[in-house]
């Protein structure tokens, strides 16, 4: 079949990888349409130490399902955590956490670049018949900017400060606009503040952040100046959340957590069914942060396009 | 009159320190009894660029309060931050973290290793008969102690463990008993072993702490070592409580905590009533951590006793 493949610090398109066949417990979902995420531009540069077909985000229909064919014929989306079910943190209910997990298209598990794509059945959601293809392909990314909300309460006497207006960002500003809380987010570009501001969200510069202001900041920024930027914003007592990932140590002030009483609270994934609701009730929109649309022949293109500074979501069709 | 004296790196015992006197709203507080703790050594060492009279905790009996006689004569204990009351922190009610405030022998206000100190009355709290100065004086530490549960709900499902067990510790840990979770503390020593295993609680050697099975771990014991044990011990989704400061920047894989979707808390003071109210029903034993008692004019020699590696609390009376 054609997938995108990652090897040795690059991508490439291939049509010759193997077509993977479900097992029992498994599905086998006909892609409709993938995300590029900036995980996948990172893993080309060697994160994870993965090689193979990446991504993660995706919509797809159901062909085959040995055991439980109701699914067959259904358009889902698919949590991609992977895990063993009987470690410690699998019994805990915490199977995100499996330290044995496979993770779709980033850890020993093949990904969704692809015209097929195994999942067990159990990570399988149903898209709602209301939520079109390019609304669902954003469940994986909703679910994790909803995973703040799981993790910190926040509420409409808030103040929350988001660092970045990238593909993140922005999709974190969209899913906390229904709680009410006062949102500012920071962006150094003209194109995400007008799509902000489509929504109603405030876009403002870095010089316009007040020090020691905000209840809640979240960096969504990956970038070290983004870190600082969201601890200088913070109020004492307040909760630093950390939504990016950074590449190896990051020096860090910790005293003035203590004296500042500062929670830090990393977030990764999120719950795929609130995403799905969202989705479905046009509470949250998501099909305007669409810039690019390609076949997955034309993958590179895509990849070019994605690692592009003005570049939101990049979608790609088997 | 007499009090410690921190300057230029050294401390001293001077016998001719101004006698301060109250204004409106302050109460003027004949020490009884004072405790080492180890911010005074770091104070020494060049914390927080204190010159002055150091030490903040204390007990002691109230001889002047123009404007509130009615506390003279009253056995007190005083919490040590002293806010502005106008700034946007005091109106929040945070006034702990008042960025104007001065913080009793730590910050712009003369300390209790003296005959004497001042306090704004709204600071004070009257002990109960019952409590003994011996007791009283660690209503401040023991407050701080106490910080941890009113940030963090830990109950008799939590496997918890403190790393450190030196006066922080060990207060750590006691306060801890009545939540009934299952508590480790790591200890190098046999002598704070000794300590906790007569509370009934076990210390554990470094060799015997499990990697990522504690749903709460805390940092007590001011070392990176320590704060690397407490992060390794800590399973995903789990809550690390930073208790101790750290001089400096400090290398932290900030990555770990996003994919492990770990919270940092950083825990500084603590409430007094409640730390008031364990030391009167008995529930939390703090005398067996007297190390050593010394007159004021001794208090070199305090100082020096608390200095060392097998000394707890040491106490200083005027």
């Amino acid at each position: 079949m054609r997938a995108a493949w990652v090897e040795d610090g690059e991508v490439r398109v291939r049509d010759d990888v193997a077509m993977p066949a479900p097992t029992a417990g498994e599905a086998a979902i006909a892609v409709r349409l993938a995300g590029l995420c900036g995980t996948d531009l990172e893993l080309v540069r060697g994160y994870a130490a993965f090689s193979g077909v990446p991504g993660h985000e995706f919509v797809g229909t159901v062909i085959d399902a040995p055991g439980a064919m109701q699914w067959v014929g259904r358009r889902v989306v698919g949590e991609i955590n992977v895990r063993c079910g009987e470690c410690r943190e699998c019994r805990a209910g915490r199977g995100n956490h499996c330290g044995k997990r496979r993770v779709l298209g980033i850890r020993r598990l093949s990904g969704a670049l692809a015209e097929r794509v195994i999942l067990p059945v159990e990570n399988l959601h149903a898209v709602p018949d209301g939520v079109s293809d390019e609304a669902a392909v954003f469940a994986e990314p909703l679910a994790a900017a909803l995973a703040i909300q799981a993790q910190v309460g926040i509420g409409a006497g808030d103040r929350v400060l988001i660092v970045g207006a990238g593909r993140l960002g922005q999709l974190i500003a969209r899913s906390l606009q229904s709680t009410g809380c006062e949102l500012h987010v920071v962006t150094r570009h003209a194109r995400p503040r007008e799509l902000l501001a489509a929504c109603g969200i405030a876009g403002i510069a870095e010089d316009d952040v007040e020090y020691a202001s905000y209840d809640v900041t979240i960096e969504a920024s990956g970038a070290e100046s983004g870190l600082a930027l969201a601890r200088w914003a913070l109020r004492p007592r307040g909760t630093l959340v950390l939504k990016s990932t950074f590449a190896g140590e990051t020096s860090v002030n910790l005293s003035t957590i203590v004296v500042d009483e500062i929670t830090v609270v990393g977030s990764r994934c999120g719950p795929f069914a609130p995403a799905l609701r969202a989705l479905a009730n046009g509470r949250v929109d998501v099909t305007s942060l669409i810039s690019a649309r390609h076949r997955l022949a034309d993958g590179l293109r895509g990849f070019e396009a994605a690692g592009r500074r003005d570049t939101l979501k990049v979608l790609l069709e088997p």
